[in-house]
């Protein structure tokens, strides 16, 4: 929402010659804030007063529905308005009167605001805008933010501060914030948000509350962003005061009625409810004995006059079961598939674990054929070094994307899946966990802005590349040279593969310290079950290292297709940077680099580190063309990336050295810290650990 | 720090005819950051490129220290200098080589600084430049701030959102609030700052933390500003692994002996602690029969030798006594007084209660003649309606400070027993529980700014009056412009009876929520113990309201000077507005004003909300004169505060006339909930109750 003047003058003066006026239709609220938009940011762009006109004159911007604008009206665009749909817009170089106009337009009053965002990106970006003549459409259609957020506003794996949502001072105080927080969700797209924790508390759900959700609807309303709330299993025994929250009991099922009916009278937009449901201790339908379809129905059943929908978590595994921790989604939820209401979709996290720098994608997709899947990121970096480091997460999300699940053939992909398409769901959706606080910068890191952009633009074009989002996001956030956009794009590229390599290379996942997640803490094994303890994973002995979930091991590739299970089991097909995921590997293993695992594993190790110097040394390259608080400020997040980065390696090869026997390889640097020290460090108040 | 270009263009004209060039020393990093103050604050009030030059020409702005600079110490000023102490600062219009100079000169670099903003403000606030001749020095040594912060970021009693302290990304991360916060700090004066919980952690003493405070320090050491800790007094158990925290024990002393040498190797001016000790469960020498000067001359034997001071905190009451809570504090700490070392001040709340909207001064006011006392106010707004309310707190400081202790006979005020000169203490101090939290605008309410400007410019001179400080702060906060001056200050002003009005009228006390102390609840009673409980305080019965004090009654009055007791023992000599402090009064007690104690009642609380509705008036009279963003915030809060003062006197009063049985008179508008109503609304999560 950066709209500094340009400052390229020959484009700033073909820009300045190609818009002289605007002309807006007098409207809905949405149609006002598309208006002050496009004023606020064409002023800001072009450095002069906007003014909105009633004549027609040469070089006009001409906004609006059919509904709304005579002159849209006018201009014959019927057959582009069919193919955008609700939300998507129409942008058009045409003539009306011999006059010369850019001609915005839509369906509906959000997708004009859609399309002002899409132009303003335009000249942000410094494209060209003669000629134009595009029709954009999302993909997706559900597209959304899930803030973990707690009801006293800790953030649970929040790293940016605490929540946005000051629920004391709702209904009555309505921050700037949340508007601001609206412009920026509309501005790539995102059209929902759902503003309570999975981890959710049942008093969301009471009159005082509802009135304050209410509040925040009535902001983002006018922005085309629908509210969504997290619902809480036992609500009924919690505030309703029944004595079981039984699915197919009638009163329980009436409780949930009348309670959804109620919300509608305070949000008639209302959403519906993402919730999780027995899973890491949280209440749900198999209390009692009834599955998670039975469960999800009956939300949906009281949703679905109302047009709401339900996005039921397939992020679950037992307390009790012994079985792989990363095949128990897969078994619950594949007897399901079918018995979903039609406005229930499953939500299912890009891999089968948790976030990891690197995981395969989960076995759900292209396995359910008949239930909608949600794909689930995580914006915030619970995994991926919290709030300072640097790690543009398109390349992660892309790289499950363009999978392929070969679930109808070769050419599968989940975002066939995903968007809908591969089984013809007219539901689709894409979420990410907010990354999101009170920060003053929103995401603490500046560059986790990036990913909170990333989610918006992928869940409307999920065939941008990374670099084309890269791209985008470096011009609107710090300018249009060329040498900085390539320098900083270069960062920023090469950044996810960096953290897997200082954290968990070729395929290793879920070292972490326990319980925050803050550092390496491979030796962990205190945990109260087994499946939390980064021992249960590594598995690193005196043989070798991984988990061997072949067919020899606990044929977790089972619920994968065949072709990717061949690929999988066997070590010599199995892609290396999955490698220790799929396998238990011995450390004399030979890699395709010619070097043993161990010496692999070092060298990927001490490369992650490096690329993070290479990113501090293209940083500090930019001194002079990047305004001095955020250079400082980035530099020194950087630094703590690469103190961090050290941390990682360090210990982690420390320790995996106790089970290998064998030397770091003589050329590089020495670790300046022993095992026992990097084991005795403590962290009693990492952020994110509230509930 | 509102540097906007003067826009009376009359002033700026004369402004830009006095400042054409300015001349700074180069030297320290505090002359480096006045320079910067210097040369930002002119250029946005003068919109105009200021330069620092070498030679000097007419107009110019002579800035330094006798030592830093040649031309200062040409100008001889030798006499005003003597004057204005180690922080003082002198403002001359003089001549040197026939051209006109303003000299700001002092003593110190930080006088310097201190110099520059009080010039900087001259001009925010439209004072004429012509024929300066300022000498200006602190009447208080310790000008502080408390921050009640915990670790986690939570602040306890904190509205303004979570610590502006991130505790995890520091030392290596320096974020631009701390250096924003040292400036405004600096810019009023004040040169102390405790930056965590008096309900303290030891965590904040070992290495790790020490290690982040350092880079807070080295921060704020520019801005002359000292940093200080809270000490848990079982550290020593805790994290030193001693089994116990005997102060008269040689290993407990010789522990914090350690402990504090090691910090001054971190903080080479590290100012010291603050200390609260047997006080609401925190741990303390009376736990091995220790007094509190045993306790306090511990830690002070140890600061000692790196000059560093104790704050003892008087704020305790015992668990078990069941004497009146309110002395308490005397009981315990007059007999002490001239045991502490010399580097021991005793830190007393203003009242003997807690910070409530009226309490008559602490009796230790005067009491204690040997030991130095400094001020603790509350800036935080606990029970002055959290952060939604407007209350201008200057009157309430000023009421305490200019109050008659009559401890060496009339006139030995308050102030005088602070600033130490009615007993030749050369310590001094004045404390504020810090208003501050990561909220964008620091205090949540805009107003919250004032309050915290006012603890700084009254810690420096406490002879300002409360109109003065407030003048100056519309100036630089909203402008000169003489309509809006007078309308924001009518409501500053009459601000805090408002509050007192609408909340605890007459000298009632205590009457708010449990535990989170959010709005009214003068029904509970069933807090653990007596004096958490508001019907302990109120007394209302079938007779009359109030707590009888007298030597009738608990003989608080007796720690008194006889003049106060005299006065305040007598009902009718009483002052009314603390009437039901010191007295149980019957519901027909006949008022000044000729109303019965019930009818003075309810024309108290009616009049509290008729107040806030005239501020609410006034405010919007200001529409086109202030922006639109803070016009807006602020007329939602008063809708807010209005609402809450209506909460307040309905709750109160109806719950009241359960004794009284007496009618609210008839031209008063109606409550519109039941009592029952009131007493069942709940606040889970009320912020500021954070641990």
């Amino acid at each position: 929402m950066r709209y500094d003047l340009i400052n390229n003058n020959q484009l700033l003066a073909s820009y300045r010659n190609s818009v002289t006026s605007v002309h807006f239709p007098v409207g809905t609220p949405t149609l006002v804030a598309a208006k002050d938009e496009l004023q606020t940011g064409l002023e800001g762009l072009l450095g002069r007063k906007i003014l909105i006109q009633t004549n027609l004159s040469n070089a006009s911007i001409v906004v609006g529905t059919v509904k709304s604008s005579n002159i849209i009206a006018s201009l014959g665009m019927d057959q582009q308005l069919t193919k955008v749909g609700e939300e998507g817009f129409v942008i058009l170089t045409t003539k009306k009167d011999q006059k010369n106009v850019i001609a915005i337009a839509a369906n509906s009053d959000v997708g004009v605001l859609h399309g002002v965002f899409h132009f303003l990106r335009l000249l942000q970006t410094g494209q060209t805008i003669q000629n134009l003549s595009i029709t954009s459409a999302p993909k997706i259609k559900y597209r959304l933010l899930d803030h973990w957020d707690n009801l006293n506003r800790s953030v649970e794996r929040g790293y940016a501060g605490f929540s946005i949502w000051n629920w004391h001072t709702l209904p009555d105080y309505i921050d700037q914030r949340y508007i601001d927080y609206a412009r920026a969700n509309a501005s790539i797209g995102i059209n929902g948000a759902v503003v309570t924790n999975v981890n959710a508390n049942a008093t969301i759900l009471t009159k005082e509350y509802l009135e304050k959700v209410a509040a925040l609807a009535n902001v983002f309303r006018t922005y085309g962003i629908k509210i969504y709330l997290t619902g809480r299993f036992s609500a009924p025994i919690e505030i309703g005061k029944l004595k079981t929250a039984d699915p197919l009991n009638e009163d329980v099922k009436r409780w949930w009625k009348n309670k959804i009916d109620e919300i509608y009278t305070y949000i008639p937009d209302f959403g519906g409810f993402l919730i999780k449901a027995n899973s890491e201790g949280q209440p749900g339908p198999q209390d009692y004995k009834r599955s998670h379809a039975d469960g999800a129905n009956m939300f949906a059943e009281a949703l679905a006059p109302h047009g709401g929908i339900v996005m039921w978590r397939a992020f679950v595994y037992s307390n009790e079961s012994p079985e792989d921790r990363l095949k128990q989604a897969y078994a619950e939820f594949k007897p399901l598939d079918g018995k979903f209401n039609d406005n229930v979709a499953v939500q299912v996290k890009n891999g089968p674990l948790d976030f990891q720098p690197r995981e395969p994608f989960s076995p759900l997709f292209g396995a359910m054929t008949k239930t909608p899947l949600f794909m689930e990121y995580q914006l915030t970096q619970e995994y991926l070094g919290f709030s300072t480091h640097l790690v543009f997460m398109a390349p992660l999300f892309k790289e499950v994307l363009d999978a392929d699940t070969y679930a109808k053939g070769k050419g599968s992909t989940v975002a066939q899946v995903i968007d809908g398409s591969l089984y013809g769901h007219s539901l689709s959706g894409m979420a990410g966990v907010a990354n999101i606080g009170n920060d003053i910068d929103w995401t603490g890191h500046p560059f986790g802005q990036a990913n909170w952009y990333t989610l918006g633009r992928l869940s409307w074009d999920h065939d941008l590349s990374s670099a084309q989002i890269a791209n985008e996001w470096i011009r609107q956030t710090f300018g249009n040279d060329k040498g900085l956009v390539d320098t900083v794009a270069k960062m920023m590229l090469s950044s996810r593969e960096a953290v897997v390599n200082y954290m968990t290379p070729l395929g290793l996942h879920h070292i972490m310290g326990y319980g925050h997640h803050y550092g390496p803490a491979p030796w962990f094994d205190k945990a109260s079950r087994a499946d939390w303890n980064p021992v249960y994973f590594h598995r690193a002995d005196s043989i070798g290292i991984g988990f061997d979930r072949t067919s020899k091991g606990t044929n977790y590739l089972s619920q994968y297709a065949p072709e990717l299970r061949k690929k999988y089991e066997d070590i010599s097909t199995c892609p290396e940077d999955l490698l220790l995921w799929f396998h238990h590997v011995s450390w004399n293993h030979k890699m395709k680099s010619g070097r043993t695992l161990w010496e692999e594993l070092c060298y990927k190790y001490y490369s992650g580190v490096d690329s993070v110097r290479r990113m501090q040394k293209e940083w500090n390259s930019l001194e002079k063309q990047v305004d001095k608080q955020r250079f400082q400020q980035i530099k020194m997040l950087l630094a703590i990336q690469e103190k961090e980065a050290v941390w990682w390696r360090n210990s982690c090869l420390l320790y995996f050295q106790t089970f290998s026997k064998m030397p770091i390889p003589p050329n590089y640097e020495k670790p300046d810290h022993t095992l026992e020290y990097y084991k005795n460090l403590n962290f009693p108040f990492a952020p994110g650990n509230g509930k």
